[in-house]
Protein backbone atom coordinates (compact mmCIF):
# COMPACT_ATOMS: atom_id res chain seq x y z
CA UNK A 1 0.00 0.00 0.00
CA UNK A 2 1.25 3.57 -0.67
CA UNK A 3 1.72 6.29 2.04
CA UNK A 4 2.24 9.56 2.71
CA UNK A 5 2.25 12.09 5.07
CA UNK A 6 1.33 16.02 4.75
CA UNK A 7 0.15 18.63 6.51
CA UNK A 8 -3.32 20.31 5.48
CA UNK A 9 -3.53 24.09 6.32
CA UNK A 10 -6.82 25.77 7.24
CA UNK A 11 -9.80 25.94 5.00
CA UNK A 12 -9.07 29.50 4.31
CA UNK A 13 -5.33 28.42 2.79
CA UNK A 14 -6.65 25.43 1.13
CA UNK A 15 -9.73 27.47 -0.51
CA UNK A 16 -6.93 29.98 -2.17
CA UNK A 17 -4.96 27.35 -3.33
CA UNK A 18 -7.80 25.58 -4.92
CA UNK A 19 -8.47 28.24 -7.22
CA UNK A 20 -5.22 28.28 -8.76
CA UNK A 21 -5.17 23.96 -8.67
CA UNK A 22 -8.79 24.46 -10.45
CA UNK A 23 -7.02 25.19 -13.45
CA UNK A 24 -3.30 24.04 -13.03
CA UNK A 25 -2.76 21.19 -10.97
CA UNK A 26 -3.40 17.81 -12.65
CA UNK A 27 -3.84 16.13 -9.04
CA UNK A 28 -6.65 18.65 -8.15
CA UNK A 29 -9.50 16.00 -7.35
CA UNK A 30 -6.91 12.92 -5.80
CA UNK A 31 -6.08 14.83 -2.61
CA UNK A 32 -6.76 18.25 -1.21
CA UNK A 33 -4.22 21.36 -0.83
CA UNK A 34 -1.35 20.28 1.15
CA UNK A 35 2.29 20.59 2.59
CA UNK A 36 4.15 16.93 2.22
CA UNK A 37 6.33 15.99 4.59
CA UNK A 38 6.92 12.93 3.49
CA UNK A 39 6.57 11.51 0.15
CA UNK A 40 4.87 8.89 -0.85
CA UNK A 41 6.11 5.71 -0.46
CA UNK A 42 4.73 1.73 -0.23
CA UNK A 43 4.96 0.22 3.17
CA UNK A 44 2.99 -3.39 4.37
CA UNK A 45 0.55 -3.77 6.75
CA UNK A 46 3.13 -4.80 9.48
CA UNK A 47 5.90 -2.49 9.12
CA UNK A 48 3.36 -0.20 9.02
CA UNK A 49 2.00 -0.60 12.35
CA UNK A 50 5.57 0.48 13.82
CA UNK A 51 6.15 3.39 12.03
CA UNK A 52 2.74 4.96 12.90
CA UNK A 53 3.98 3.89 16.23
CA UNK A 54 6.61 6.11 15.33
CA UNK A 55 4.97 8.93 14.36
CA UNK A 56 2.73 9.03 17.16
CA UNK A 57 5.93 9.80 18.96
CA UNK A 58 7.48 12.28 16.83
CA UNK A 59 3.74 14.09 17.13
CA UNK A 60 3.84 13.98 20.47
CA UNK A 61 7.28 15.60 20.81
CA UNK A 62 6.27 18.28 18.32
CA UNK A 63 5.29 21.74 19.54
CA UNK A 64 2.58 23.59 17.12
CA UNK A 65 4.43 26.08 14.83
CA UNK A 66 3.51 29.03 12.28
CA UNK A 67 3.00 28.28 8.79
CA UNK A 68 3.77 31.24 6.58
CA UNK A 69 3.39 31.35 2.99
CA UNK A 70 5.23 34.10 1.61
CA UNK A 71 5.31 34.11 -2.19
CA UNK A 72 5.13 32.43 -5.47
CA UNK A 73 7.42 29.98 -7.06
CA UNK A 74 8.18 27.30 -9.11
CA UNK A 75 10.54 23.55 -9.66
CA UNK A 76 11.14 24.86 -13.13
CA UNK A 77 13.40 23.67 -15.03
CA UNK A 78 13.04 20.81 -13.01
CA UNK A 79 9.70 19.80 -12.93
CA UNK A 80 6.66 22.43 -13.96
CA UNK A 81 5.12 22.66 -11.07
CA UNK A 82 3.84 26.14 -9.42
CA UNK A 83 3.98 26.33 -5.96
CA UNK A 84 2.99 28.71 -2.78
CA UNK A 85 6.54 29.04 -1.23
CA UNK A 86 6.44 28.22 2.50
CA UNK A 87 9.04 29.82 5.18
CA UNK A 88 11.30 27.83 6.61
CA UNK A 89 10.31 27.48 10.28
CA UNK A 90 12.56 25.31 12.71
CA UNK A 91 9.70 23.01 14.13
CA UNK A 92 8.81 22.19 10.07
CA UNK A 93 12.60 21.69 9.08
CA UNK A 94 13.25 19.70 11.97
CA UNK A 95 9.44 17.63 11.55
CA UNK A 96 10.11 16.73 8.16
CA UNK A 97 14.05 15.48 8.62
CA UNK A 98 12.72 12.84 11.77
CA UNK A 99 9.88 11.67 9.60
CA UNK A 100 12.48 11.15 7.21
CA UNK A 101 15.23 9.30 8.79
CA UNK A 102 16.43 6.25 11.00
CA UNK A 103 13.39 3.58 10.75
CA UNK A 104 11.10 6.16 8.88
CA UNK A 105 14.09 6.87 6.29
CA UNK A 106 13.82 6.62 2.51
CA UNK A 107 16.49 7.75 1.15
CA UNK A 108 15.37 11.71 0.43
CA UNK A 109 18.25 12.83 -1.88
CA UNK A 110 16.63 16.40 -2.56
CA UNK A 111 16.68 19.43 -0.53
CA UNK A 112 13.27 19.61 1.67
CA UNK A 113 11.58 22.55 0.06
CA UNK A 114 8.23 23.18 2.12
CA UNK A 115 5.63 23.98 -0.30
CA UNK A 116 2.08 24.01 -1.11
CA UNK A 117 1.38 23.17 -5.17
CA UNK A 118 -1.11 24.58 -7.11
CA UNK A 119 0.12 23.99 -10.32
CA UNK A 120 1.65 20.72 -12.46
CA UNK A 121 2.27 18.88 -15.27
CA UNK A 122 2.30 21.93 -17.12
CA UNK A 123 3.18 22.47 -20.43
CA UNK A 124 6.61 25.19 -20.70
CA UNK A 125 4.91 27.60 -22.27
CA UNK A 126 1.95 27.62 -19.28
CA UNK A 127 4.37 27.28 -16.79
CA UNK A 128 6.31 29.97 -17.78
CA UNK A 129 2.98 32.24 -18.04
CA UNK A 130 1.29 31.66 -15.55
CA UNK A 131 4.19 31.88 -12.89
CA UNK A 132 4.70 35.84 -14.66
CA UNK A 133 1.84 36.12 -13.76
CA UNK A 134 1.57 35.03 -10.30
CA UNK A 135 5.30 36.82 -9.78
CA UNK A 136 3.36 40.06 -9.68
CA UNK A 137 0.39 39.20 -7.24
CA UNK A 138 1.23 39.03 -3.52
CA UNK A 139 0.44 36.58 -1.07
CA UNK A 140 1.09 36.78 2.64
CA UNK A 141 -0.61 34.07 4.94
CA UNK A 142 0.29 32.73 8.04
CA UNK A 143 -1.62 30.46 10.63
CA UNK A 144 -1.14 28.01 13.28
CA UNK A 145 -0.04 24.03 12.20
CA UNK A 146 -0.99 21.85 15.12
CA UNK A 147 -2.01 18.77 13.20
CA UNK A 148 -0.54 17.05 10.42
CA UNK A 149 -2.25 13.29 8.59
CA UNK A 150 -1.26 10.14 7.22
CA UNK A 151 -2.78 8.91 4.31
CA UNK A 152 -3.25 5.68 2.24
CA UNK A 153 -3.79 5.39 -1.79
CA UNK A 154 -6.63 4.25 -3.49
CA UNK A 155 -6.28 2.18 -6.50
CA UNK A 156 -7.79 5.24 -8.39
CA UNK A 157 -4.89 7.41 -6.82
CA UNK A 158 -6.85 9.32 -4.97
CA UNK A 159 -5.75 10.37 -0.97
CA UNK A 160 -7.58 8.65 1.96
CA UNK A 161 -6.73 10.29 5.41
CA UNK A 162 -5.83 7.18 7.85
CA UNK A 163 -4.68 9.36 10.90
CA UNK A 164 -3.92 12.39 12.10
CA UNK A 165 -1.56 13.57 14.83
CA UNK A 166 -2.37 16.05 17.13
CA UNK A 167 1.25 18.08 18.00
CA UNK A 168 2.61 17.91 21.44
CA UNK A 169 -0.85 15.97 22.46
CA UNK A 170 -0.74 12.77 24.52
CA UNK B 1 -17.77 26.16 8.56
CA UNK B 2 -19.52 22.99 7.39
CA UNK B 3 -18.66 19.48 9.13
CA UNK B 4 -19.39 15.56 8.74
CA UNK B 5 -18.63 12.67 10.54
CA UNK B 6 -17.65 9.69 8.34
CA UNK B 7 -16.06 6.14 8.84
CA UNK B 8 -13.67 5.76 6.02
CA UNK B 9 -13.82 1.71 5.56
CA UNK B 10 -10.18 -0.10 4.60
CA UNK B 11 -8.28 0.56 0.69
CA UNK B 12 -10.24 -2.34 0.03
CA UNK B 13 -13.85 -1.60 0.15
CA UNK B 14 -13.25 1.57 -0.69
CA UNK B 15 -11.83 0.36 -4.00
CA UNK B 16 -14.75 -1.89 -4.44
CA UNK B 17 -17.08 0.93 -3.62
CA UNK B 18 -15.01 3.20 -6.30
CA UNK B 19 -15.37 1.36 -9.13
CA UNK B 20 -19.39 2.01 -8.91
CA UNK B 21 -18.87 5.87 -7.48
CA UNK B 22 -16.95 6.15 -10.85
CA UNK B 23 -19.64 6.17 -13.32
CA UNK B 24 -22.93 6.55 -10.37
CA UNK B 25 -21.72 9.15 -7.90
CA UNK B 26 -22.28 12.79 -8.65
CA UNK B 27 -19.89 13.01 -5.16
CA UNK B 28 -17.27 10.46 -6.50
CA UNK B 29 -14.20 13.49 -6.75
CA UNK B 30 -15.83 15.34 -3.40
CA UNK B 31 -15.03 12.53 -0.59
CA UNK B 32 -13.60 9.07 -0.49
CA UNK B 33 -15.95 6.07 -0.13
CA UNK B 34 -17.46 6.69 3.51
CA UNK B 35 -20.46 5.49 6.20
CA UNK B 36 -22.09 9.02 7.68
CA UNK B 37 -22.10 8.84 11.19
CA UNK B 38 -23.17 12.53 11.10
CA UNK B 39 -24.44 14.19 8.39
CA UNK B 40 -23.36 17.92 6.93
CA UNK B 41 -23.90 20.79 9.72
CA UNK B 42 -23.32 23.86 9.98
CA UNK B 43 -20.53 25.05 13.26
CA UNK B 44 -18.67 27.79 14.45
CA UNK B 45 -14.92 27.50 15.50
CA UNK B 46 -15.74 28.57 19.14
CA UNK B 47 -18.66 25.91 19.34
CA UNK B 48 -16.94 23.14 16.91
CA UNK B 49 -13.95 23.37 19.77
CA UNK B 50 -16.40 21.78 22.10
CA UNK B 51 -18.01 19.76 19.94
CA UNK B 52 -14.26 17.86 19.26
CA UNK B 53 -13.97 17.27 22.67
CA UNK B 54 -17.16 15.94 23.37
CA UNK B 55 -16.50 13.54 20.09
CA UNK B 56 -12.88 12.38 21.67
CA UNK B 57 -14.41 11.73 24.80
CA UNK B 58 -16.94 9.10 23.10
CA UNK B 59 -14.62 7.41 21.00
CA UNK B 60 -12.78 6.96 23.75
CA UNK B 61 -15.79 5.56 25.55
CA UNK B 62 -16.81 3.31 22.40
CA UNK B 63 -14.61 -0.33 20.87
CA UNK B 64 -13.53 -1.34 18.04
CA UNK B 65 -16.61 -2.92 15.81
CA UNK B 66 -17.37 -5.60 12.78
CA UNK B 67 -18.50 -3.92 9.81
CA UNK B 68 -20.19 -6.38 7.32
CA UNK B 69 -21.35 -4.93 4.23
CA UNK B 70 -23.95 -7.66 2.81
CA UNK B 71 -26.48 -6.53 -0.34
CA UNK B 72 -27.05 -3.66 -2.81
CA UNK B 73 -29.97 -1.61 -1.68
CA UNK B 74 -31.47 1.81 -3.07
CA UNK B 75 -33.29 4.95 -1.46
CA UNK B 76 -35.72 5.38 -4.32
CA UNK B 77 -38.44 6.43 -4.55
CA UNK B 78 -37.06 8.96 -1.86
CA UNK B 79 -33.64 9.85 -3.40
CA UNK B 80 -32.11 8.25 -6.55
CA UNK B 81 -28.94 6.63 -4.17
CA UNK B 82 -27.80 3.17 -4.26
CA UNK B 83 -25.91 1.71 -2.04
CA UNK B 84 -24.16 -0.98 0.29
CA UNK B 85 -25.84 -2.21 2.99
CA UNK B 86 -23.99 -2.29 6.68
CA UNK B 87 -25.33 -4.45 8.80
CA UNK B 88 -26.97 -2.80 11.93
CA UNK B 89 -24.10 -3.74 14.83
CA UNK B 90 -25.30 -2.81 18.08
CA UNK B 91 -21.99 -0.59 18.87
CA UNK B 92 -21.85 1.39 14.99
CA UNK B 93 -26.08 1.73 15.82
CA UNK B 94 -25.01 3.12 19.53
CA UNK B 95 -22.20 5.87 17.89
CA UNK B 96 -24.52 7.06 15.72
CA UNK B 97 -26.85 7.92 18.36
CA UNK B 98 -24.56 9.67 20.59
CA UNK B 99 -22.82 11.39 18.17
CA UNK B 100 -26.30 13.12 17.04
CA UNK B 101 -27.91 13.55 20.76
CA UNK B 102 -27.62 16.06 23.32
CA UNK B 103 -25.13 18.97 22.80
CA UNK B 104 -24.20 17.15 19.51
CA UNK B 105 -27.81 17.23 18.76
CA UNK B 106 -28.92 18.38 14.67
CA UNK B 107 -32.64 17.57 14.80
CA UNK B 108 -32.26 13.90 13.25
CA UNK B 109 -35.36 13.15 12.07
CA UNK B 110 -35.50 10.06 10.35
CA UNK B 111 -33.98 6.58 11.15
CA UNK B 112 -30.20 5.67 11.02
CA UNK B 113 -29.50 2.87 7.86
CA UNK B 114 -26.20 2.73 7.92
CA UNK B 115 -24.24 2.40 4.25
CA UNK B 116 -21.80 3.09 1.84
CA UNK B 117 -23.69 5.14 -1.11
CA UNK B 118 -21.98 4.30 -4.70
CA UNK B 119 -24.69 5.85 -6.82
CA UNK B 120 -26.30 8.99 -6.10
CA UNK B 121 -28.13 11.99 -8.39
CA UNK B 122 -29.30 9.22 -10.59
CA UNK B 123 -32.17 9.19 -13.56
CA UNK B 124 -35.19 6.96 -12.06
CA UNK B 125 -34.33 4.93 -15.18
CA UNK B 126 -30.68 4.19 -14.53
CA UNK B 127 -31.47 4.28 -10.83
CA UNK B 128 -33.55 1.40 -11.07
CA UNK B 129 -31.32 -0.40 -13.90
CA UNK B 130 -28.38 -0.18 -12.29
CA UNK B 131 -30.18 -1.60 -9.15
CA UNK B 132 -31.50 -4.42 -10.93
CA UNK B 133 -27.94 -5.53 -12.27
CA UNK B 134 -26.44 -5.29 -8.95
CA UNK B 135 -29.45 -7.11 -6.94
CA UNK B 136 -28.24 -9.84 -9.17
CA UNK B 137 -24.79 -9.71 -7.88
CA UNK B 138 -23.51 -10.76 -4.15
CA UNK B 139 -21.58 -8.99 -1.53
CA UNK B 140 -20.04 -9.96 1.97
CA UNK B 141 -17.00 -8.16 3.29
CA UNK B 142 -16.25 -7.90 6.73
CA UNK B 143 -13.63 -5.55 8.64
CA UNK B 144 -13.14 -4.44 11.71
CA UNK B 145 -13.63 -0.48 12.37
CA UNK B 146 -11.33 1.28 14.89
CA UNK B 147 -11.44 4.43 14.19
CA UNK B 148 -13.42 7.56 12.54
CA UNK B 149 -13.02 11.00 11.17
CA UNK B 150 -14.35 14.50 11.10
CA UNK B 151 -14.14 16.50 8.08
CA UNK B 152 -15.03 19.92 6.86
CA UNK B 153 -15.87 21.25 3.85
CA UNK B 154 -13.89 23.48 1.47
CA UNK B 155 -15.74 26.24 -1.14
CA UNK B 156 -14.98 23.68 -4.09
CA UNK B 157 -17.21 21.36 -2.12
CA UNK B 158 -14.51 18.68 -1.72
CA UNK B 159 -14.09 17.25 2.16
CA UNK B 160 -10.85 17.40 4.11
CA UNK B 161 -10.17 15.51 7.20
CA UNK B 162 -9.75 17.59 10.59
CA UNK B 163 -9.02 15.21 12.84
CA UNK B 164 -9.39 10.84 13.05
CA UNK B 165 -10.39 9.44 16.39
CA UNK B 166 -9.52 6.14 17.82
CA UNK B 167 -12.16 3.98 19.03
CA UNK B 168 -11.40 3.08 22.91
CA UNK B 169 -7.68 4.50 22.70
CA UNK B 170 -7.02 7.44 25.44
Amino acid sequence: MNYRVSIFPSKKLQDIANAYRKRYDSHYSLIPPHITLKEPFAAGDFEMESMVKKIRELAKQTKPFPLEVYKFSSFHPVTNTIYMKVREHETLMSLHERLNEGELGRHVTYQFVPHITIGQDLKDAECSDVLGRLKMETIDHEEMVDRFSLLYQLENGSWTVYETFLLGKE
